[in-house]
């Protein structure tokens, strides 16, 4: 069964060069349908092309460009508008004078001009517009010609326009305005920023995986041959003569630097997407092109010179290519594919480009794990990015449909199960056991209690708590038909409920996504009424762990719910178009963590405590936790929350995780929880190599539970103000949670604890304490959701 | 006339040893009571004294702090919540868990009791309660106990709180979220952050300017005897060794830089200020200590142990604390002296520090100016940080009560009429000269020209157009009673009415506070028409200038605005509590421009231009212009918008200027405009050293002008990816704005361009251009406020 509905077309490029060779043969009315029938005929799924043709070019360039370079040193508010008149007649001046006032095409300035050739097809607006000029009348004509165009390819009903790429780094803001304006000014188009996965001029030497051909029709587009200036700090920094994968990641992160500047400028307009271009060749290093897993790419460009080819002649893409592409299926893109009939490849011919981009989304992991029964990807088909408040099942009773879809969980009981029996097998003491389900639901824990006593030939006595009244009626049932006198079932909250005996071991199923947010502390305080003081809790700890996260989709989901709390509650969802912005320590301080940090944990039974004559803490003050985490961002992102995960130990070394690097080893296609999400209120911009320090607390009063968190950013301060620190390293660096506490899932499943042991040596003695600089924060996220936690 | 009310008030603190002191003597029934009277009737405003005793210190210690540190090298988790019961008995956590489950005073654990005791009182709360504790639990209990305080304050009726000090930067977050929660607790209260403008336990050598005496009560209190850590990323990278002037800035930058977390976190609450304390001896460079201008200082705490004795023996303060307080008048502060009556000076007894600090008050410069008539500050007493909307003279009809406010300016009129006789006398050709006063309003700049005619002894005819129909009537009557035959008037807009005859020079007075913004350049246009084509225009051109701007007050008064454009318009502010954060260049990129830099200029009569049947320009795209400005930020700051200044040059060396630099030497106390201030949704963290790269545009469409700006972020790179760039320097850099453009006003009163050339030599030959790291970036702002520029 296919669950995957194979959504990412491919597109024909069509060049205006094919348009004009068009022109005379064919059955159809017009060249544009003649070559849009050809590419459908050939297997494609829509078309792209030019809305304009050379003959507009000739003319916005007579009339808005001037004849000499206008970068001749002046002061640039001298350049164009107040010396152009002098070196140009004023009949050109005349003429675009009345071309502002009333902006209009001729017929032969546009390729296509109706319906029918506009139906299903994507145009590229002229690419040679330079929106980011240095000179601002030329920007300001350019932005009068692009407006123009949009409200062409509008009138034509045409819904997807590509822009041409930002150029110009010192006037993207520029580029971001006047896009923004768009937007504005074309409320049912949307626009795609086209955008080379890096500026090949700024990077001279050729990259081992440099295609030979260097002549595709795509390529030329890059390198406009209108007067440009590419003034960029961030490629200025780089020495030309040398390419290596760090100063390519560098110029990669530049790239993406430019979208983020662009998008934000236009306040993340759901309309505005990128078309990602992958002319340039990509580099082997995964980790600096995860970041657009985190954008909005709904199209890719694949010039077939980017193939390359095997060893039969046929095309193929580089491994970092594949790879790519294979990851972006997530975002079910259009991929474009362009010059596919200029025979670079001896082999395959025309269609060959086509069906390898079908053969590698075949071979996708994210298609594959959709498409395999079992998986969390197959089971949370359409849940992907969806938002969900989460469970609050002390105060709401839930829902039999509710129980059912989390009892269809194939591992999580499985484990319950193997615990439970472990326990009962290292039971110390001979004789009559009792064991305790706190929170019974609809009787899965009671069943697999049930299992695991036979299994272990233990005489066991089974009580089984529930405070929801309608699942105690299907409790009932499944006693008198299933389970008779091994089962006593009683009806109450387990905080004030009375139980006939103390238990020996207390079972309960309590946990949410980061572990403590269904308020299962506060449940196990009166579940420990009826335990033994020797007796065992199954889960016998749980732990919440972070990382910073970046998605311009949940985003966007998150400030789209009308309701001022909206970014002010943690929501459940199932990750797909995100990213981990953090890598593996030690980061600018030295002291930062691994990619996902662990915040705080809670143990059962609690080892001592004050307890008041009803047996209960009289204060919720003991499970108030905190945690301030060092996160390492090796590349730049832009912060827009925090994910959140939770991993228990059942018992010994049996447990449960959705730890993004653990889940696979502890509990492999468990399907219960999807991860939380902590949205913040504004995306927080961090640079490369930076720091982001979290800040998260759990909070309680007399009668609620809730989350605040919040974050700031660093980075390594300049050589002139850093002074080594070694000798006064303060104790409480030295306790740093980067250290890792010894868990006995991890060392079950021989997991290396990463960097901890290492980070410790490197802070103490090897590195210095690099002084950090504050670069900014976000606001405190807050006292919105509150989960009340008397339930009653 | 003194229209300054002297508000900075002065409150003497009372200490516990004080009132326990006092406690046999006196003739009012409590001790606290005894000690206010006294208080007043030695002259001070008010008082200020500790809420709780050293009884309450007592018992929460017992409860709530164990007895062995809490910090040896365990997971943090670990410290307090769970290893203390091990360590100390039961009995204390018993008495913790019903303290925490209802918190309540005895008698003697608070200093006041009755609402006589603290009517006008400002109370410190415990100052040795730990907000920021490396412990989640001690945290958790000084929470609570701060709530409880609160709520006792509040019972009583106290107004203000101040808050102990913030000790640790590593949990800043948590103390802010604290103040945060208390402010939303007690909703009639405000509370202030006591805040020493450096840690001194962070510089352990004695400054030059320490005082000899050690020993006031006040230091103590900085370093309060609960365990306590300091750990802190900026005074860490600081050698303790060394206090040089940049380290102590980096320092007061620390101090700042946690002020600005603690009030971000609490959103800027208006209930929400700083008791600065002064303590520590201050530098000797105001640059520093200007961003606390942009503060809502409250409180300034001055124990005398900060003054030191003149030659006579009589207590004053060091030249740089002197300073501080002149300029700290403008947050009419309440000035808190404490240890007046231990004797720490030889002469002038208790009294000699009030006195003294009154004295501070009646010579700071901020409340001369506003006591001397015919200043800028005198004639806005009351206008100060009040945002008004910019006037739209084009699209509304001024009322007569407008013209006359602005016709009081003493120095505005004076220049015109000097620039318009200055003309006369230059003009090349004899025989009748023909005036034209286009937008005339009530005549004052008819008056003018008519007495520029009388000196200049020339033939003169003088037309007066103005739009205002009701001004029109104004105008009538001088006519007919004081002008005669002298002037023509003429009734309609500048932009389409016909005039009878060219005129030699054309007379205008459509500036805004940013120059263009009230549309002189679109008026102009239109008046163009009936200039001869050698003829003159007053002004000849202007120029718009920008500043960035730091002032919680002013981003409060924004946001407090309810409409959604609030922060979408710039407004006109006479500015107080502000603070330009900018810096004299070069900055992290070696090609920052001075603190205030220039954005564009307009020119009339324009040089050449298409125009259509009409005379006027067929479109309004010639008056678009950009603007991309580099900012060196020396000290960190919080960005809330941006100051606009503009200069114009009427005639020769004769002109206007609101720039803050300059306004002294071109038009000293010219009343007309205050600046304007572009407000940005977001404050935007800038650290030290940083550069801020600022866009703004004036924009256009066919009915309307308006503005937009947009600001980034960037600190200089790291070294590992800076490579020198100086050979590959792009023209357009060495074309920055930050070469001056020669001004003739500029030339004429001697005033050197600041830095130009040097900077310009700078970038191309000494320093190179290093990389820059984005850290950040603002919203774009926007097309919210638009003014009409067909105001027909």
């Amino acid at each position: 069964m296919s669950t995957w509905t194979p959504s990412a077309s491919v597109s024909a490029f069509i060049t205006l060069s094919d348009l004009s060779k068009s022109k005379t043969s064919g059955s159809h009315e017009t060249a544009p349908l003649e070559l849009i029938s050809q590419a459908y005929s050939k297997g494609y799924n829509s078309v792209c092309l030019p809305l304009t043709t050379d003959a507009w070019r000739k003319r916005w360039t007579e009339m808005c460009l001037m004849s000499d370079s206008p970068h001749t040193g002046k002061h640039p508010r001298e350049s164009r508008r107040e010396s152009k008149l002098v070196s140009r007649d004023l009949t050109a001046e005349k003429k675009a004078e009345a071309w502002r006032a009333n902006p209009c095409f001729e017929r032969e300035e546009v390729t296509i001009t109706r319906l029918d050739e506009a139906e299903n097809v994507t145009v590229i607006v002229s690419e040679w517009l330079e929106l980011d000029a240095e000179d601002d009348g030329i920007r300001c004509d350019a932005e009068i010609a692009l407006q123009q165009e949009l409200a062409y390819a509008s009138y034509l009903n045409i819904h997807t326009a590509i822009l041409p790429p930002p150029r110009n780094r010192d006037h993207v803001s520029s580029y971001a305005r006047t896009v923004r304006a768009c937007l504005q000014c074309a409320p049912y188009m949307s626009l795609a920023v086209r955008l080379p996965v890096y500026d090949t001029t700024s990077v001279s030497e050729p990259l081992p995986l440099s295609p030979s051909s260097s002549s595709s029709s795509l390529q030329s587009h890059s390198t406009p041959s209108t007067p440009r200036l590419v003034v960029s700090n961030s490629t200025e920094s780089l020495n030309r003569s040398s390419a290596s994968p760090a100063h390519l990641e560098a110029h990669i992160d530049a790239a993406w630097e430019m979208w983020d500047l662009i998008r934000s400028i236009c306040d993340y307009s759901t309309r505005l997407a990128l078309a990602l271009d992958l002319t340039p060749p990509l580099p082997n290093s995964p980790g600096v092109l995860s970041k657009w897993a985190a954008e909005a790419v709904r199209y890719i460009f694949l010039p077939s010179s980017t193939f390359i080819a095997n060893t039969k002649g046929y095309p193929v893409l580089p491994k970092p290519t594949q790879n790519f592409i294979r990851d972006s299926m997530t975002h079910r893109p259009n991929i474009i594919i362009s010059g596919a009939s200029s025979g670079l490849h001896l082999r395959g011919g025309e269609d060959a480009y086509s069906q390898y981009v079908r053969h590698l989304e075949r071979t996708s992991p994210v298609v594959q794990a959709a498409e395999k029964v079992g998986t969390v990807e197959n089971f949370a088909q359409g849940y992907q990015d969806y938002l969900q408040a989460p469970l609050q099942p002390l105060m709401d009773n839930l829902q039999s449909i509710t129980y059912q879809t989390f009892e269809q969980d194939p591992v999580k009981y499985q484990s319950y199960e193997e615990a439970i029996h472990k326990a009962l097998m290292e039971w110390p003491r001979p004789g009559k056991i009792v064991v305790c389900v706190a929170g019974a639901g609809r009787g899965p824990l009671v069943a697999r209690c049930l299992s695991a006593v036979n299994r272990s030939k233990r005489n066991v006595h089974i009580y089984a708590i529930e405070k929801n009244p309608n699942a105690f009626v299907t409790l009932q049932n499944r006693q008198r038909t299933e389970w008779r006198d091994r089962v006593q079932l009683l009806f109450g909250d387990m905080r004030t409920i009375e139980v006939p005996e103390k238990a020996d071991i207390l079972v309960s199923e309590l946990l949410g996504s980061f572990g403590d947010n269904e308020l299962s502390p506060e449940c196990l305080d009166g579940a420990m009424r009826f335990l033994k003081p020797q007796g065992i809790s199954i889960p016998s700890s749980y732990t919440a762990h972070l990382a910073p996260l970046s998605s311009s989709k949940l985003y966007n989901e998150a400030r789209a719910i009308k309701d001022e709390k909206s970014l002010e509650t943690p929501y459940v969802v199932m990750f797909q178009a995100v990213n981990l912005l953090s890598g593996e320590g030690p980061g600018p301080s030295g002291l930062c963590g691994p990619q996902v940090q662990e915040c705080w944990e809670f143990e059962h039974p609690r080892k001592s405590s004050v307890l008041n004559t009803q047996g209960l803490p009289p204060t919720n003050s003991h499970n108030t936790r905190s945690a301030k985490l060092r996160f390492h961002i090796p590349h730049a992102g832009a912060l827009h929350g925090l994910a959140g995960y939770f991993e228990a130990v059942l018992y010994g070394n049996i447990g449960l995780s959705i730890h993004p690097q653990r889940k696979e080893q502890i509990s492999k296609d468990m399907l219960s929880w999807f991860p939380l999400f902590f949205p913040f209120k504004e995306p927080l911009y961090l640079p490369s190599n930076s720091e982001l320090q979290v800040s998260i607390w759990r909070l309680t009063n007399e009668r609620q539970v809730w989350y605040e968190w919040h974050a700031e950013a660093f980075l390594g301060a300049l050589p002139s103000i850093v002074v080594s620190g070694s000798q006064a390293l303060p104790p409480s660096l030295l306790s740093s949670p980067t250290v890792g506490v010894p868990s006995p899932l991890i060392d079950a499943i021989d997991l290396q604890p990463r960097h901890s042991s290492v980070l410790l040596r490197d802070a103490a003695t090897e590195r210095s304490v690099a002084g950090l600089v504050k670069i900014g924060h976000t606001s405190l996220h807050n006292a919105g959701g509150r989960s009340s936690w008397i339930g009653l």
